[in-house]
This record gives structure tokens, C-alpha cells and sequence, in this order.
């Protein structure tokens, strides 16, 4: 928690350029003579006790001894060697002095335990002498690519192989947020020696994002080694594109999700269910966007369907055609995707709908 | 620029687990012979030419030669050492095959130089071949606090002073943007020393946050010493907190923020003026956030309003009160700042407004 270690402001603080008075000293007059000056980050100044004396004072000096009130430099005027309030009347005692103590009291709590630290709690923390701040560790991640046919970014591949492009995305899709994200590891469809690497990988790691290898065929292998594991809290999800997506937890807490390899299954997998729920688990508001549809939608079919759309300029969602989902080329033209829940078949220009931005 | 190195798909990519089929055999039978396996990260394989024979494939596989249609292992059943394909009329020529270009063409422009590199982007450039990718280079920001009476963080102060806390605050809501931020500099009131400092801070970055000493008064020498070092681009914003805010634009292109110095209007110009134009320059969408009023909001002043306010469970959003501009402990409590513009003197509950939330 972070504590007030003194009065909030310190001390009598000046707000504005200008002079310190007296404000009694206005029943006598409005003429004073200028004695003095107090500057930001002086030691605290007396005023004379002449009557209808002013000191000159700068923005965060302490009030000067003896006076109550400052009149800004705009309210006043210069005439010969001395200084004339314009508006005596408008002049109120304590104007422009923040006085110690009004905003927060020494020992107040500022921040509380587990409150985000966004730049106002930063601010907070650095006026109160926290050089140093205890935080919750960020949850250390890693993505794991699957298949034989899958060869490195800087390797030209054979006619019938692709390149590992699906970790890399979602680490993308991880970067702004605040995780300790490890190198990639990709694993091949051999059950035996890649199920142990499967298992070091699990073990240093709080999230696991893995891609492919999770249906149910022959070769799909993960599920079967992430039940060995941990406890598969799901295994299959009525939507597409990612229906074969499944989730796994181990004894010590680590999360596995498991989506299909297909690379528009797993980005809209990552964005749906990963982010959302790693923001909820770092504490992070993720706060669903609505979108209103530009054209009809339709979704005939029973799974709920994720849909590509490109924002026109009047901010509304139209659709971006995708061949499926392994045409991931063509979701450059899109700004996100938004979500068509089973149970409607229909939706009509202008009604709302929550969308995901890529990111 | 991004382009394909090859078709999207580079193959005709077998889409499901199942059997790869003639599909005119279908005209003599629905049972077949099964031979061979075409797996995913293997060559090619081809299909028997022997009437009615199927090939067990993987999803990801190339499509075997002499095959035109893929079965879906859960539209077949497996009869003795038999495949039975249970309802042949609902199979279609070219079923479940991915076609080769059928997405891009070899040489197609995937991703256009400019835009913005996120999940989906990094996946395309990762399949396309490209290891490395030449991008931007990120600005080089830094903040400036100033004033005689800041003390360092990890200080006790006098009884007069305050601690730097306006750079740090300044750095953590620039964090998130893709950024080189350097450390805080801070300088003092002494315009002699203090000008060749400022100087050295601009001459090496292209974005420069200053905050404070930026007003009118006496002491306020940053206006005079920036309109030295560049060309004023405005000074004075009607608006509150912030008026005395001003931008400042050398001709190497650097380009400088002024920031009255009290912590409220510091982070109120970072998060309203600083991060859109800053997102804008890189490129990045600012997508301005709505939110409805709780309660009636009033702003008498000529002056465009900044009021920090708090979200309610059903997202409208209710003012915090805060002392003044100096008042930045009770930011805490808030989640963000509304703008009332100037030239309307009330909003009623239920109208929209802008909303800037605290990074």
C-alpha cells in the first residue's frame, strides 16, 4: 500500500504568481509596498509586519509567515514603486493558498494493495518517496506451434511444407500486455520424444498458448498428453472458426490453452478467449467494444460464428470475405471480427454486436 | 512491403482429417479399399489408380495425386477392413481440399509498407519468409520536470519541498505506446545552467515533455528559453486544468510539449493532447471513447472543462472531486476525465461526452 509520509500538499502551498497579504490589511487600502519575494523551493519566508506590506510570491512556495492571501499578478498593477489591487472586493481571504493537509492528511492510505499501477498511482507513488514498488509478478507465457509440415520463418520450404507462422502471432497478440513472454517453441508430431518437451515447457511457465495438434484425429495428439498433465477443463467449443479449442489446468495452477492450428482459429482464439481471460487474471478491465453492423448478417448455422469486418468510416462493422480458415491473407483487410451468437440466425443493419479489435 | 513467396495455400491443402477419393468413383459404389496415408509435413503422396480406392489423409496434408475430394472421417464408416461413405449423394467434387493460389497468388502483395504490424500482420510476414522485417524506428521521448523545490524520489524533503513525480507520471502513460523513452531529466529554476540542458534534452530526441514553468511568471522560463531552441506553434490552450500549455516545433523536427507543472494538469495534457497526436504520428489509431453522464454536469467558464470521473457499474460516469490542480492524490479514486467543451454551460444526465481514461 502506498501511504501518505506527509501532509498532502505539505504546506501552505501558493497557486498562483503573485503577492502574499495580509487580507485585513484591505480595510486600510489597496496601495502596499512590495517587500520581499518567495520562490518555489526557498525555505518559508516571512511577510513585514508593516501594514499594507505584500510579498512577492511564485507558484508552490509556501505561504509567507504572517500572511493569508495572494492576489494574482493579473489583479494587480505596478504604480511607481508600489503595488495596487485593481478589485479589492473580489479579493477573498485564503484565495490561492492550497493549504497543508486539505487534500490528504500524513499516514492516509493513497493506493491500496493490488490497484493497477497506471500513471496517476506512478505520480502518487513518486511524491510520496516510493522509489521502489513491490509488484504482483507478471505471469511468465509461452506459445507452442505443432506439426512436421510447419519449418522455420528463414527456410524456404518444400512444396509440401509452410513455415511456423501461428506462434509468432500470438505472441503479437500478447506483446502490449504486461506478461514475461518466452521464445516460441515448436514441437513436432512425434508423440514420444515431443511430449516431454510439452511437459518442460508446462513446468517453467504460468500460461501456455498451444496451436494445433488439438481435434480430434489420429495425429492430434495434444489432448491426450495435456490430460496426462493437468485437468482438462474443456475440450471443444460451440463456435467457429475453433471449435476443437480446449482448456487444461495443471496441480500448480499453470493454464494450457490448446487452439486449432488453423492460423485464423488460432488469432481469433487468442483474441476471444486468451486476452480477455489473462487480462481478467492480471487484474486488467477488458472491456468488450459493440460495433453496429453495416449490411444484414446471417449465421444459419448452431455454433456461434466469429466474422471478419473491416470498420467503414462512419465506424460501422461490414463483413471481409475469408475463403476459411486457413485464408489468414486476407484478414490484413480487417480491422477485427465480430461475434454472431448461436441461438440468432439473423441480425439487421444497425444493431449492435461485440466486436474484437486484431491486435 | 510483404509479399507471397509462393501460393496461399502452396499446395491444395487437405482440410480435414478423412480419406482423399476420386469422386466419380462414387458412381460405382460407397465402399472402398483404403491405401496408404498422406500425413501433414510429408511428401506427396498418389492415390492408387485402382477403381474405388481411398487414402487415409491428415489435415494439412497435400492433397494425394489422382485424388480430387476429401471424406470427412466422420462422414465414413469403417466396415471390416472396409471405408463406407455413409451418405454419398452429400458429397461434393472437391470437398474439404484447400486450392492451391486459391487465396493469393505467388508475388501478391500481402502486407503494404506503413501499416501497422500487429498479430495478424507478423503471422502473414512469418509465413511469407520474412525473419527479419524493416519497420520505423520508434521516437525517442523524453519527460522534463523542472522546479527549485522537487526533490529526488528517494529523498526526505524539507519542510518547503516536493518530490519529482510529475516525469515519472508522464513515463507511465507513455509506456504502453511503442516508444524509446529515456530516463527523467530534471532541471532547476536557473535559466543559465538549465538552457544548455534543455537544449542537450531536445538536440537528441524527437519528442520532448516538459512540465512546468511554462506559465507567465517571472520564473516560468521555459516559453522564453523554447523560443529560442524553436518556432511557438501555440501557447495557451483555453481549457482547465492546462491553459498555460504549449508545443513548441524545432527545425530538425523535434517537437516539444510544455505542461503546467501541477500534477492534475500534467496528466491531463499527456493523456488529452500528448498520446492522440503522439499515436497519430506513429500511425496508430486514437479512438476517442464516448461515455454517458450520470448524473447533470455543469461548466460555467469560457474555458473547455477536464473533469475526472469515475465509471458506475453501468458504465456512465459520475464526477470525483478533486480540490485543485494540485489535487492529484484523489485521481486515484477516478477513471479518467470527461471534456466539456466549451460553449455549453450544462449537460444532463444520460448525454454522451468524451472520455479519456488514466493509462
Amino acid at each position: 500500500a502506498i501511504v501518505a509520509d506527509r501532509d498532502l500538499p505539505p504546506f501552505d502551498r501558493v497557486m498562483m504568481d503573485g503577492y502574499a497579504i495580509r487580507h485585513a490589511d484591505l480595510q486600510s487600502g489597496q496601495r502596499f509596498t512590495v517587500r520581499g519575494e518567495a520562490l518555489a523551493g526557498a525555505a518559508r519566508k516571512t511577510l513585514s509586519d508593516a501594514p499594507l506590506t505584500a510579498m512577492a510570491v511564485m507558484t508552490g512556495a509556501p505561504r509567507p509567515h504572517g500572511a493569508d492571501t495572494v492576489v494574482r499578478i493579473e489583479a494587480t498593477q505596478r504604480v511607481g514603486g508600489d503595488l495596487v489591487i485593481t478589485k479589492p472586493d473580489s479579493i477573498a481571504h485564503g484565495d490561492f493558498v492550497h493549504r497543508r493537509g486539505s487534500d490528504k492528511k500524513s499516514g492516509s492510505l493513497l493506493v491500496e494493495v493490488g490497484q493497477t499501477l497506471r500513471s496517476v498511482e506512478i505520480g502518487i507513488a513518486a511524491s510520496a518517496g516510493y522509489a521502489d514498488l513491490r509488484v504482483s509478478v507478471r505471469p511468465r507465457l509461452v506459445a507452442i506451434g505443432t506439426g512436421d509440415e510447419m519449418v522455420p520463418v528463414e527456410v524456404v520450404p518444400e512444396a509440401h511444407q509452410i513455415r511456423r507462422s501461428n506462434a509468432a502471432a500470438v505472441m503479437a497478440a500478447l506483446g502490449p500486455l504486461p506478461a514475461q513472454v518466452s521464445p516460441p517453441v515448436h514441437l513436432n508430431d512425434c508423440v514420444e520424444t515431443e511430449t516431454h518437451r510439452l511437459e518442460q515447457a508446462v513446468s517453467c511457465h504460468d500460461v501456455v498458448i498451444i496451436s494445433g495438434a488439438v481435434s480430434k484425429g489420429r495425429l492430434d495428439w495434444i489432448p491426450h498428453a495435456l490430460d496426462r498433465i493437468g485437468q482438462c477443463l474443456f475440450h471443444g467449443v460451440a463456435q467457429r472458426p475453433g471449435k476443437p479449442m480446449g482448456v487444461w489446468q495443471t496441480e500448480s495452477g499453470t493454464v494450457i490453452f490448446a487452439l486449432p492450428g488453423n492460423p485464423v482459429s488460432t488469432l481469433v482464439g487468442a483474441h476471444r478467449h486468451l486476452r480477455p481471460w489473462l487480462c481478467k487474471a492480471m487484474g486488467l478491465t477488458f472491456p468488450v467494444q459493440w460495433v453496429g453492423l453495416a449490411t444484414d448478417f446471417s449465421n444459419p448455422s448452431p455454433l456461434t460464428l466469429f466474422c471478419p469486418v473491416r470498420r467503414k468510416a462512419d465506424g460501422t462493422a461490414e463483413p471481409v470475405a475469408i475463403n476459411n480458415s486457413g485464408d489468414y491473407a486476407a484478414l490484413s483487410c480487417s480491422d477485427g471480427f465480430i461475434e454472431l451468437p448461436d441461438g440468432q440466425n439473423h441480425w439487421t443493419a444497425g444493431e449492435s454486436v461485440a466486436f474484437y479489435p486484431w491486435i
